[in-house]
């Protein structure tokens, strides 16, 4: 392993304790002064609004946040900095205090890694003294935010795909060399088959895709630049002349094709019969440089053929600009009739990956005009999330020393859910989720073949009666005494766990346009919970 | 310093040679096969439009690609990963050339960092040996794109701000710790006053500004909650009751104002008076938990005077919410006559800060409006860059072993510019700049009032006579022999260059709406190569 991730437990070590908003420190203080350093605080970890107009998110970035809290310790070096920015008046016990802080008082519980939530119902609690969980608030949301957003937007593309592969190729657009590596990781868990990202590959074991670029095919000029001609036929050691027998190929689709050879160009030509030589069992070759219907096909399936009668599987070709619609149904009736007149069974079914700036619109788009493409290379769109590019997690006081808290707002979206809550999912007969419905922790847990009533959390007629056949809880104890107290999955298996949790929603809600809001209620009890604290706090206006 | 920055040149870990696409490192090998290992090849790094629906961008990310050329090297466990994904015939001596690459024999040439830029021209140029050159295209461009990106966005905030105070609050939005990182150091770079971000602080000596949350307001419930109560006066070492001056204030803007007093919160005041407490030449107040109006300014004015009796200057307010056109102006005016009444003039000039979701559009429609902020906290719209989340900086080969290389595309904002090349800034006679011209090396440059034909480099019939009574060369050479070769400015030098920068540019290409475009042209000369190699690389197409 290297040096960019901790010993310890395997993170960028880029996350600690100071990457955090100075508030936290100055409130921190605040509380210490005035005595509420011990208080008991519980904070839920949630957001308002589903990204990209859809209506589910996938929760990512747990495995992180257990992490942080393994290893959160102020440095000295960090201590040092607080003194020299905080004001002179700061008392030295304050920072002695901070020296002391760990993570070890306090619990936290989430909904497993992979989970597809909701808005308003926490994805994360964290319970323990004030200070400490308030001062986790921002790295816990900078962990969780675009996690879950990258996972989402995976996920989004892959219900897109279909059974379609889908690479992600979006490093150079990453946001930041970090952003570029999160990119991989979520994407992979999302549902994406592989990365062009190798350190991804390295470091979380994501499989790696690649082939060459276009300075590749612009580097060569002539077949003359072909300085070895030969290859090995694959069962044997014997080595025959390729270049060859590509140049046989090429003449004999020419006369096939009636395409008059001087459109085709050598360079492109020259660069593929290398890249074969190369990877003689991995040939990919990208034919867009010059003229895709002219050149690039043409001289592909002349070295495609070639590799074919040395033994070898060729793999296919990739396209990065033009109509891909178009060019990707050109290539396979060209495979296909090359197929059947030279009897080639196998090239029909070569690979044709299409990569030009595309998102999820393109492929619906795509699905719905007909294509051939059999897999995606995705850039930008996916890595920035360039629909949406940020999730609007936040992290709200909701009691403290067992007194509920509520934040108000003249946005009623923006009133935050008071006390400790537990969230349980309710399915009904055909295995898919009827309902989310948060209740107060106090209360008994929704039963299967009894009545619930799910109550819309702010208007008040909106009622109805649930009769679960099977009920989960979705929150569970992950971390407690100073250390992670349940098996964490692999990625591999956070994968699979996105995979199922999308199956059990109605696919009306996991469409693109205009899909049906999947409902997050609360229990009767809360309901009024909710509604008595809210008069409570609010003052009562006087029209004026 | 920790452990997330490498000792030798404080950079990110996570930044190394595998941060690359596969395809990068399959082309190496494909080069290689061929012979084509040390054919010398010459790279252009720029984009082809700019971002924000802009007609300017500000170059970043300079630094760090030096500082990656430093460190450039394969360690072991890279070439044992690599191993593991190639083909197993990949030959072993292949291994053992990337093992023995390093950045040495690399030229790199760049525009100084924070310069502002304009599409088509090379900000980098990369010069050496076809396999290292093509091997760096990856991590240059995740380095370069982002970093220009972000400066650009905060210059713009800049910009839409004029004097006003700009803050950077985005880390919780941010894409991934790194992300985050980056964005503060960019804001910085790019105008921003300061940062929320505590690491960002440390690490790169930027300013950190923050004060509360919502969170610490709502922790208190009652003035019962203030457990200390006195304060030192400043000047002296006599310690006298703070709480007690706080009420009498309250009392007495309650009678002035006839507020009834039931509908300011006690929780707000208590939490206010111990954030003072704690903060008293520091006090800042985040006025909007429950009501502007009614409760956050007054519970806030109550503190501040009784500050001000102490011999304390309190800082001001943030509005996290509402109208806050409105909302800061009822705080001007209710600061105004509380200076007035109580003849205390700094009151007056509260600091008002703003920081709800604001992007460069609000800013400038707060602007129209009229409003009485100083100073504005920006989140996610800055971070993100949400209006655009990502620069398209390409690479791209245009030599090779002395030969120039284009790459055709139908389209026309796609075809690259060939060859090795200079650019010149011409300026006019007040001292802004006229135009860019790219040039062949080979040419000498343009002199200082001669007339230079400038010339678009694609419409034939767009030509100019410029005479420039000034003429930059814009790139130079940065690196070479294996080492950076000339003084990097510190970032506070590169803050200074980006405002210098903006200021050769008229003002109509730098606003928001409908600039005007800033031309790139290109030399008589350049135009007609380009044009020779592209007739010469075109096939002549046949309707049919």
């Amino acid at each position: 392993m290297n040096s960019s991730i901790d010993e310890d437990c395997q993170q960028n070590a880029v996350v600690q304790p100071l990457l955090t908003d100075l508030y936290q420190i100055t409130m921190a203080y605040a509380y210490w002064k005035s005595g509420k350093s011990n208080a008991n605080a519980v904070f839920d970890l949630y957001f308002r609004k589903n990204p990209f107009n859809g209506e589910f998110t996938i929760f990512g970035g747990l495995e992180e946040c257990l992490k942080f809290l393994k290893k959160f310790q102020y440095s000295e070096t960090d201590i040092e900095y607080l003194r020299s920015i905080l004001p002179v008046s700061t008392e030295n016990e304050f920072f002695e205090y901070l020296q002391s802080l760990t993570a070890n008082e306090v619990y936290l519980y989430a909904v497993p890694e992979g989970t597809v939530v909701f808005p308003r119902e926490p994805l994360i609690r964290v319970e323990g003294p004030l200070i400490v969980v308030q001062i986790l608030e921002t790295t816990l949301l900078n962990l969780v935010n675009y996690a879950s957003l990258m996972s989402t937007n995976a996920a989004r593309f892959r219900l897109a795909a279909g059974k379609l592969k889908l690479y992600e190729f979006g490093l150079r657009r990453a946001q930041g060399p970090d952003g570029g590596l999160s990119a991989s990781k979520y994407s992979y868990i999302g549902g994406f088959d592989g990365t062009s990202n190798v350190l991804a590959g390295k470091l979380f074991n994501i499989p790696v895709k690649g082939t060459h670029a276009h300075s590749y095919v612009t580097s060569f000029c002539s077949l003359s630049e072909v300085t070895i001609t030969e290859l090995k036929i694959k069962s044997g050691v014997e080595k025959r002349d390729f270049l060859q027998q590509t140049k046989k190929w090429r003449e004999k689709l020419m006369n096939t094709f009636q395409i008059p050879i001087n459109q085709a160009s050598d360079g492109e030509f020259a660069a593929f019969i290398s890249f074969a030589i190369a990877f003689p069992d991995g040939f990919m070759a990208l034919v867009d440089t010059y003229d895709v219907v002219k050149s690039g096909l043409f001289n592909f399936c002349s070295v495609a053929l070639a590799l074919l009668d040395f033994g070898y599987s060729p793999i296919g070709i990739r396209l990065d600009s033009g109509d891909l619609a178009y060019l990707s149904n050109v290539a396979r009736n060209y495979f296909k009739r090359i197929s059947e007149i030279f009897k080639v069974p196998s090239f029909e079914n070569l690979l044709i990956m299409a990569s030009n700036d595309i998102n999820e619109e393109t492929i619906l788009s795509l699905n719905e005009q007909g294509h051939s493409i059999d897999a995606f290379g995705i850039g930008t769109h996916l890595v920035t999330c360039q629909k949406q590019p940020a999730l609007g997690g936040v992290f709200k006081m909701v009691e403290i020393d067992e007194q509920p808290r509520i934040k108000l707002s003249h946005d009623v979206e923006k009133v935050t859910i008071p006390g400790k809550k537990e969230t349980y999912r309710l399915y009904g007969g055909e295995g898919f989720a009827l309902i989310d419905i948060l209740q107060r922790t106090t209360e008994d847990s929704p039963q299967v073949n009894c009545k619930v009533l799910c109550r819309h959390p702010f208007q008040e007629s909106k009622r109805a009666y649930v009769t679960p056949i099977k009920v989960e809880k979705l929150l569970s104890l992950y971390w407690c005494n100073g250390s992670i107290c349940q098996k964490l999955p692999n990625m591999q298996e956070v994968r699979e766990k996105v995979k199922n949790s999308l199956r059990i929603l109605r696919s009306d809600i996991k469409r693109s346009l205009n899909p049906t809001p999947y409902k997050v209620a609360v229990s009767d009890n809360l309901y009024t919970f909710l509604h008595d604290l809210w008069l409570e706090n609010a003052p009562i206006g006087e029209l004026s």
